[in-house]
């Protein structure tokens, strides 16, 4: 994502681009838990092809709903630290958007 | 799960263990579901690695949590109309027991 | 709520009418978490009265949330261990309406 | 909160503290919304003081809840849209510690 122009070992301003908002370091992370939970989706699927008592499973269900929260939460802090942040230096409309869009994930997690 | 003796053509009791809460129509329809859910894990991993807009990323991991808990509150059901129902018939403490499963299930998906 | 028929001396079958689900014993503990929840809904509007820090009014809001849940998570435990296992008991589109019932407020409370 | 200093005409810079983040017109609306929640509190304690069927009184503390959630994520909206913001333009430790402060009110608002 975040190159250094070879000729004058300048870091281009696309760095600073909404799509840089997943740090490299932090990248990797997310798609661990990601690809721990579609693992959790797998086990679920097993459980239930095995007949396994309904309690242990729901006690899974929870445990990958908290997972997916939580991966959710950790998004959209780098959300507001990046974009967020950046809009709101820049003000005007763009601000507004940023502000809103935030605003309208944020209920969409406290609502589900 | 439901195998009917080859010899007796009868089925046999274990029919109607706890085992069997899950009825064969609905377990065809958790595995439809589950495959999905363990789709969107894969679908979220593949916005990240191409590093897609992180509110387009929260809106997705917001659907897969409902489908989540659209699932655990279906099998919550099943498990409410087999197990605690026949456990109710029975009585006792295998009853008071199922019952307090249940609530404390409840609570976990309530909390998460 | 229950009370002796003072002719006969005996318990009319209203003592397993629906209504009795709360006993009396909790029915006071019902009331007294309410009253605390009614205090902490006058103490926020003390905090935005007087403009106290909006972290701080949030705090308090997610305290009550969980109160709330807690108070909702108890009555729906009485609910099950009383009507939804009478109904169990006896069995046809009673216990059928009660498990619905219960199924439906189970997924308001998960879902909100 | 805000006052206009008489001698000079001049609105101080406190209008402008973090404690302004409620603006009067929406101040008088979030007491009015409390109102409601206290109201709503009270006639839960009638319901439960009444016997009412225990399914009415948890349909109405599914509804409180949301009218709670509703309002902290309004409170949330103006946090961040003032606060926040502000802090983000000045940028420093402040601007870190006001975004690790609304993290940390989103998550307790998305797990309660």
């Amino acid at each position: 994502m975040t190159q250094t122009d070879a000729a004058t070992g300048v870091t281009p301003l696309t760095d600073l681009s909404e799509h840089s908002y997943i740090a490299n370091q932090t990248k990797g992370q997310y798609l661990k838990r990601l690809r721990r939970i579609e693992g959790q989706a797998r086990g679920l699927q097993r459980m239930v092809e095995e007949e396994q008592y309904c309690i242990d499973i729901l006690t899974q269900v929870s445990a990958m709903t908290k997972a997916l929260q939580g991966l959710g939460l950790g998004l959209l802090d780098e959300h507001m630290a990046h974009c967020v942040v950046n809009a709101a230096r820049q003000g005007g409309p763009e601000a507004e958007q940023k502000l809103k869009e935030a605003s309208d994930a944020i209920a969409r997690m406290v609502r589900s």
